[in-house]
């Protein structure tokens, strides 16, 4: 029997009536004969009343009994799913993270999965039944109930379609997985086919669809996916190995970021040992650094520059400050007005001269580049936060909707 | 060690002001020493509002996946008392039923305890852990969630409290059981000491406050119960086998129900099977009979009499005028606005005279009994219900506040 896991997100299942609507894809595979795995996530904003919920009684939550009360999200929603599905005459037996077993660590609130049992899911499924399973959580050997982290319902699918050896349809609120922010670049067209890398290099565009530690696990098992949209019938976008990617484009998609800001010391003495000063601090304190240039030196000076997110840019500041007191640096300048703009695409690799038309398209509108970072299938430019729509838009029209440079030779 | 089991129902828990209100008994205990084990009820309305939600996901939501649901409402409680016990330096470990395990029958939505686990609680303890259970709530040995019914937390706290020899305090939002209704007995006092026997029989009384089945299981296994106000620091009601319960009283408290309706057939042919005939059909539509009254039989024909819970009585009457037809009785009347009181006390089976006394007060007050029934320890007679609340003041004035009738020699 074909197996099929099929997941939906908080927005699928926000509202009974919503619940209601689902039930037709999950009923359609299963009349065609598929052995139906259906994974739900909480309804939309039940875990966020929660967390208020438990900030109330202590800001910081202990998260062993963070846990407990979160994973009460998808147990409400599994059985109130499973209710639905029955009344529509299809038998499905609702079960939790520590039913099936889905065992995990013991790292609360963003446990990974260790080991999923599908004894039990594959005896239901011979039974005829459909086995609605809790996203998002586990239970530890110990049988402590445990959490993914946000998004981690995603997982939870990708791991049973992974012990399943089987598909999985990621049911979400968007139609898959765009070539740009639709938002922002009105020709911005649907992505039929992506590879792993692809779609995890797209954290700004992807990562609002999928978890990516959900993809990552996919990538290392070779689960295709398919994301689509509970709200239509249309087909989505499959994320395969890269061999089963059939259409070959330079560029798959560009992606865009503003959530991050610049920090230049300015003047510092180049001397062996001055970056690890700098950086070391900023790790002790847990602040992830993105892009770093450092600019050629000057009479035995440099300027030094990196980006962090906006949300730890003050802290880094003051971190920074105190370093380049201590290391002699003339000053720190932070901007918050930054965005990094990334093209994106496995055809990058075979294709040559592709950094240096994104220069080009962007120096035309004169937008200023302020750094670059580059991976095989990547660039990114930070440039001023004001050109961010227009210099997306400029990318797009080169790389996606111009025939020229789109297609390679594989 | 000597160890305690504590119960918090709804109201006690009902939000996190009221949790942290509580918290103070919990650590009281466990200052003094003893291996304190929390069993808590959900938030107050919580399961109310989930069973609002599953009828609007299915009318008659299947019981398998109504129990998945309704779980989660105790599941949220531990977790947050958990929380704010740990805020407050007192170690808790939240455990589900099926942690700890509560090993039920999987007679969904009213399952009941066949075996309690208490490895996992007694290590917990060991550790100088306060475990903090979910009531309401167990699993099958197949591993599916079930629930007890309602009330079950009491029933889950005295589970505990037999399987590690303890006592067992339930904290409710009354100081007590009291001696009659205060509503209606202005001078009605708090019991200090009640039999099981007694309070199973107070069941006006002590149903508002406990579980009936959880007293029946205390009684079986001799658990001592104290039950007492989550409001106040005041001593409550100890409910304890017959022999401990110091104070020799006749009788204990005053019952009323009004919740009956009384049916009477008219001129029954007074034959043998009658009564069969009557009483059949209304056990075969699952209505149950209370009290039964036949008269004598005067020239072959008799009047029976006989009341049913007032939310059955419109049935109750359809079916017995079908039998009235078949047996050739008068007519059928149906009279809802009757009650019931009750002296209760398990004195009366070594004292004589008591219901010639309690006849004597209805009397002296012109109420008219229109029918009696008697057990060793309670003596319950229906009258019109608009004197019911003068005759429990007038019981209550004779049997508990006058001291000539009230103690008697063991």
């Amino acid at each position: 029997m074909k197996l099929l896991v099929q997941k939906f997100g908080g927005t699928s299942v926000a509202s009974i009536e919503r619940m209601e609507q689902i039930t037709k894809y999950i009923g359609r595979a299963y009349d065609e004969g598929y052995g139906v795995v259906v994974v739900s996530s909480a309804m939309a904003g039940v875990t966020d009343s929660l967390i208020d919920l438990a900030k109330s009684a202590d800001p910081v939550p202990p998260e062993r009994e963070m846990d407990v009360l979160l994973a009460t999200g998808e147990q409400q929603a599994i059985a109130l799913l499973s209710m639905i599905l029955r009344k529509k005459g299809y038998p499905a037996v609702s079960l939790c993270g520590w039913q099936v077993p889905i065992i995990t660590d013991d790292v609360h609130t963003k446990a990974r999965i260790k080991k999923v049992g599908v004894n039990r899911i594959k005896s239901l499924i011979a039974e005829g039944k459909i086995p609605v399973v809790a996203g998002f959580q586990g239970i530890t050997e110990g049988g402590d109930i445990t959490t993914l982290g946000r998004g981690g319902s995603d997982t939870t699918a990708v791991a049973l379609a992974v012990a399943l050896n089987c598909d999985c349809e990621i049911y979400t609120d968007v139609n898959g997985i765009y070539t740009a922010d639709p938002r922002i670049v009105s020709n911005a067209k649907k992505i039929d086919y992506i590879s792993y890398e692809e779609m995890l290099e797209m954290a700004s565009l992807g990562a609002k669809v999928m978890q990516i530690r959900s993809v990552e696990f996919a990538a290392k098992y070779g689960v295709r996916i398919h994301v689509r949209s509970s709200f239509s019938d249309e087909e989505g976008t499959w994320i395969l190995p890269e061999e089963e990617v059939m259409e070959k484009v330079v560029v798959r998609g560009i992606s865009l970021d503003t959530s991050e800001s610049r920090i230049t010391v300015v003047k510092v003495p180049d001397k062996p040992g001055i970056a690890a000063k700098i950086f070391k601090p900023l790790g002790e304190a847990h602040i992830v650094v993105d892009m770093i240039v450092q600019n050629v030196s000057h009479q035995g000076y440099t300027d030094m520059s990196f980006t962090v997110n906006r949300a730890d840019a003050q802290k880094a500041e003051e971190i920074v400050r105190k370093t380049a007191k201590e290391i002699g640096a003339e000053d720190v300048v932070r901007d918050d007005r930054v965005a990094k703009v990334s093209i994106i695409g496995i055809g990058m690799r075979s294709s040559y001269g592709t950094a240096a038309k994104m220069f080009e398209v962007l120096a035309n509108k004169g937008i200023n580049i302020m750094a670059i970072s580059t991976s095989e299938i990547k660039i990114s430019c930070l440039i001023d936060e004001k050109y961010a729509e227009l210099a997306v838009r400029e990318l797009h029209s080169t790389f996606i909707e111009n025939e020229e440079v789109k297609t390679i030779e594989a």
